[in-house]
């Protein structure tokens, strides 16, 4: 029988090979890496993942990550405009946004998006409770920041037949066009149909 | 102040930004995947990393990683082959003689190579140990498994050098030449030399 790694290295390869992106080879070297720093940084380490993993949760709202009971930082955070909700397919979508510094107003993640070749069903996604916030919060804008792909796409669309039934809130989506830095050689003809259609007028 | 992502989450992507080939990008995204599986996840993998740096350690015999107070898998292994000692720059480089199935014998890790740039001198490898190893054991042959880099070399004409206190040691190195599935167009001229120089006959 050929030797391998002491047992507990195998199983912490074990736990790195689940990882997204980290593949056996990757998994191995950090591994490895670890055992040879030892305690003064696995357990630094696994403090942190089992913190994180303990304390953070959806937050029941938004949908954004947080240590609160009820609320987040987003949803209690000062200064925000309720007028505005923006719609995101996942809560990661919510930082890049956050940073851009061109919206103050509140978030609700949908946990993914229409998928029938996945079997998700709008019943799949956070869609009841956002209805319901819509109801509730009297929100004058519901920005659709959804990804531009046929899911999100058929998303957006199933979205704006349900939110139809709110006279008064204007439903909105992202600017599609050229990425910034991006010269038109990278743009596909879609992406360039949709910048001609949405062409800014600029004197 | 623009929000981010809670305290537990940040620690948690400071600890991965850590290993190696982890950027800060690869980080998040891992950290947002475990966030989104919760604890099911990150409590078994914390608990794999906390036991791997607590219960593994270096032997103090080869280098090889350990659970035991004392010795190893391959020291205390059974049919070995205790006239061999295999001379290695990190334990991770035993693994891979070890699964070639061509070695049977025992190992040696250095835990570096000599590398006056890196101010990595003699004293700061396991290379006393080796001389005490080779004196007590009485090792028919020591096998240099080094890499073929300056440093590599450089560590092996040292001990050679040192090495050469023990008649009736032979000391031998990893035979040079073109990788097994390699085509010589991949091949650098140093390699081809080194290759032709050990060219084999074949009738």
């Amino acid at each position: 029988m050929a030797v391998d790694y002491p047992e507990p290295v195998r199983a912490l390869i074990a736990q790195l090979k689940r990882l997204p992106g980290i593949g056996p080879k990757s998994a191995e070297r950090i591994a490895i890496w670890l055992m040879q720093r030892g305690a003064d940084v696995t357990g630094p380490f696994s403090e942190a993942l089992e913190k994180a993993g303990a304390e953070v949760r959806e937050c029941g709202v938004c949908g954004f990550f947080s240590t609160e009971l009820s609320g987040c930082a987003i949803c209690d955070g000062p200064g925000r405009d309720h007028a505005l909700l923006c719609v995101v397919e996942q809560p990661t979508d919510i930082l890049p946004l956050e940073r851009s510094g061109a919206f103050r107003g509140h978030y609700h993640s949908l946990r993914g998006k229409i998928s029938p070749l996945e079997n998700v069903g709008p019943e799949d996604l956070r869609i009841g409770e956002l209805i319901d916030r819509v109801r509730r919060e009297h929100f004058a804008e519901v920005i659709l920041a959804l990804g531009a792909d046929v899911e999100g796409e058929a998303t957006a669309n199933y979205l704006v037949e349900v939110l139809g039934e709110f006279d008064g809130v204007r439903v909105t989506r992202l600017a599609h066009g050229i990425p910034v830095g991006g010269g038109l050689e990278n743009a596909d003809e879609l992406t360039l149909f949709r910048a001609l259609e949405g062409r800014v007028g600029l004197r």
